[in-house]
C-alpha cells in the first residue's frame, strides 16, 4: 500500500494521529503552498544538516548490528547515500538559500533535533538492527511521502527544490530500500508472523515516538 | 569550593548563565517559597521516576565503561543507591503524595524528559566514561546544590520533605562521591593538568549541554 | 530438569557435546579427585580474577539493556553478587591460596579468557538483553552445575572450598535467579513459544560459542 | 619512518617484540618463500573472510564514534573500501583458489579469529574513536608492512597475488589514510603531546595487544 514495505504499512496505521500530525504538520503544509516563511526554512535547513550527521551514525549503527551480508550491504548503501551525497547535496542547497558553510556548521542543535536523534542512537545502540531501524524509519520513509504528496498538491514554487529531492527517483528508491530491509530483518528475527510476537509491540512505541519526534522538529522549525 | 570535588567546580563555571538557569529557575524556587502548584509537582514526580529508570540504566554503563577497580566499585555504589534505595523512595514519595505506583509506571514519558536521558547514555555509549560522567553531573550535583541552597533559605514547609532528601547528608555523600569519581577519573586518563586537554572542551560542551537540559526538564515540570 | 529454568535445559541441550566438554573438562575432573596441580589452580584463579572483573561489568550491560523493573532488579542484584561478594571471596580465596592481592591485580590477561569476555561483551553491545543472557548463562549455570555434581562426587579435600562455593546455597540460588530472568525476558520479547522464533536459532549459536569458550577457559588454566 | 605517520610509529615501537612476532610469523615467511602448504592458506582464507565482515562491522562503528567530519568521511572511505571491494575481492580470491562462495559462507569461526575481531569491537564500544583506532592499527598498517616486505623479498610465485593485493598502491594509500586518521583523532583529543598522556599508555596496550592477537591469527593459519 504505501509501496516502503509491509512492515511500515502496519507501523504507520498504528501510529494513527501521531503519523498525521508529522506528515502533515504546518511546517509541511507551508513548504506545499509556500507560505512558509524563509527565515523558518534557512533555520530548518541548518538544523537539518546537524541531524544528518548524526542520522548518518545512526546508519553507521546499523552496519554494525546487521547479522547477515545483505543487511550489511543495505546499510552501506544507505550510510554512502547519506554521508556522500545527501550530506553534500545539503550544503548545496544552504548556499543556494545563502548560508555559507561556516554558517551551517556554526548551528547550535536546538533540543528538539537532539532529542530526536538521541533516541534514535540510543534505541540502536541498547537494542539490535530491528529497534535502530523502528526508530529510523519515519524519518526516511515519513520524507518519501511527504515529497510525494507535495509534488502532487503543490500550489507554489517557492520550495520546488525541496520538494523535488524527496519526491525523486533517487530518494524513492532509497525508501523502498529501507523499507525492503525492514521487512527482511524482521522476518529473519521473528518469523512471518512478526506482528504477533511481543517485541512488535516495542517496535510500535518506539516508531510511535520517533514519529513524535519528527513532528516536534517541524514545529522547532517554526520558531528560529 | 563547590565541595564536590575539583572538577565540578571548574565545570560549572564555564557552564555559566546555563548554571544558574537550571539550579535557580522557577520550579526550583516555587519548592522553596511553597508556591509551588501541586500538580505541577506530582507530574514533575511522575516524570522523575521515569527519569530515574534511565539515570539508574546510565550509572550501569559507568559500570561497564570503569577501567579501574575504583570506578567500578564508586559507580556500582552509585547505582545501588539510585535503585535500591532513590527508586523505592520515590515510590514511597509518590505514594504519600497521592499517586499509586500503577499511576506512576503508567506515565507517558515527556519529550524534555527524553531528550535529557538520551542525551546521556548516548553520550556514555559514544564515548568513555570521562563523557558519560560529564553528562551525567549536572543532575547529581545540581540537585545537591539546590537541596542544601533550598534547605537554608526554604519559607514554606510544602516541599520540606523533598528538601530534606537532597539536603540531607546521604544525597552530599553522594555527590561528594560522584565528584571524586570525576576528578579521579580525569586524572587517570589525561593527567592533573586535564584542564588543558583538547578533551576538555568537548567535556565542558557536555556538561553544558546537559546543564540545559536539566532546567528543560523543570521547564517540562511547570507544565502538567 | 535442571533446575535452572526451562530455556537454559533448551539451550544445554543443544548445546550437546560442547557442553560435555565443558562440565566434564579434565580441569573440572582434576577439582573433583584433587589430582589438578596447584600451579594450573593458582594459574586458573589469577585469570579468573581478571575474568569476574569483565563478566561484572558484562552484568552491567544487563542492567542498561533491561526493559522491565524486574529485569532491572534482577541484573542489579546479580551484579552486587559479583561486585560486592565474588570479587571480595576471590581476592580471600587467592590470598589463602598464596596469591597476593598484587600478584592477582598484575595478571596478564591470556587469550583464551580475553577471548571469552569480549565475546560475551560484545554480543551484549551489539545485540538486546537476550543476546547477551545467552553468552553469560555457559559461565553462570554451568558453574552451578559443574558445583553440585563435585559435591557429590568428590574424593578428595583439595578443592573442597572451591567445590563447596559453587554447590552452595547461595550459588545455586543465583543460578536459580538467573534462570528465571533468562526465562521471563524470553517470554516478555519472543511470547511463551519462543523457541519457534528464528532468534531462537541465533541464540542457540550464541549459548554453544560461549560454551566452548568455557572449554576453552579450562584448557588455557591446565597449562600455567 | 613508517610511512603510516607519527603515532603508528610509536605504537609500533613500543609493540616491541610483540610487532616482529606478528609480521614476520612463520606463516607470513611461508607466504614470501611459497613454502606455505596450500591447504593452510586456503584455511586462512576462509577464516579472513569471516574476520572481514566483522572488521568492517568495527569500521562501521568508527563512523558511529567520529567527532568530527573529516574522521566520519575518513572512517566512511575505510568502511567503502573493506566492504565494497575487499569483501568482493576476498570471494574472488577465494574462488580462484578453488573455494566456492557457499565453502567460504559456511565457515566456522576459529577462537583466535573471534578473540581478534570481539577484543577490536569491545575495545570500541567501550571507549571512543582512539581505543577503537589502536585496536585497528595493526591489522591494516602491518598488512601493508607485510605486503611492501614480501614484495621486495619473496622468492617464489605462489603467493604473489596476494602480495601484490598488499604492496599495491591502493592498499598502501589505505594505510596512509588510516595513519592520517590516527595522527589527526589523537591531536583533536589529546594535543600534539598526545604521548605524554596518561591515556596513551592504555592505547599502547590495546595496540600491543591486537598485535598478539595478529600472530595468534597467523598460528591458527598454520592448522587447518
Amino acid at each position: 500500500m504505501s509501496g516502503y514495505g509491509t512492515a511500515f504499512s502496519l507501523l504507520r496505521a498504528q501510529a494513527g494521529d501521531a503519523w498525521r500530525d508529522y506528515t502533515r504538520h504546518a511546517f509541511v503544509e507551508g513548504l506545499k503552498d509556500g507560505t512558509l516563511p524563509r527565515a523558518a526554512f534557512l533555520h530548518y535547513l541548518r538544523q537539518d544538516y546537524v541531524f544528518l550527521i548524526h542520522f548518518s551514525r545512526a546508519w553507521a549503527l546499523a552496519v554494525v548490528k546487521a547479522e547477515t551480508h545483505d543487511e550489511m550491504l543495505a546499510a552501506v548503501a544507505t550510510l554512502n547515500a547519506l554521508v556522500t551525497d545527501e550530506l553534500k547535496l545539503h550544503i548545496g542547497i544552504c548556499e543556494a538559500a545563502g548560508l555559507s558553510q561556516a554558517e551551517v556548521f556554526a548551528t547550535k542543535e536546538r533540543p528538539e533535533n537532539l532529542a530526536y536523534t538521541r533516541f534514535v542512537l540510543e534505541a540502536g545502540y541498547s537494542g539490535d538492527l530491528l529497534d535502530l531501524l523502528a526508530a529510523l524509519a519515519p524519518c526516511v520513509m515519513g520524507y518519501g511521502e511527504i515529497g510525494t504528496r507535495l509534488a502532487a498538491e503543490t500550489t507554489s514554487d517557492s520550495y520546488a527544490d525541496w520538494i523535488a529531492t524527496y519526491a525523486g527517483a533517487e530518494y524513492q528508491e532509497a525508501c523502498r530500500a529501507a523499507g525492503t530491509l525492514l521487512d527482511a530483518a524482521l522476518i529473519h528475527r521473528l518469523g512471518a508472523d512478526y506482528a504477533s510476537s511481543p517485541r512488535w509491540d516495542r517496535l510500535c512505541r518506539t516508531f510511535r515516538t520517533a514519529t513524535e519526534l519528527e513532528a516536534g522538529f517541524w514545529q522547532m522549525g517554526l520558531t528560529p
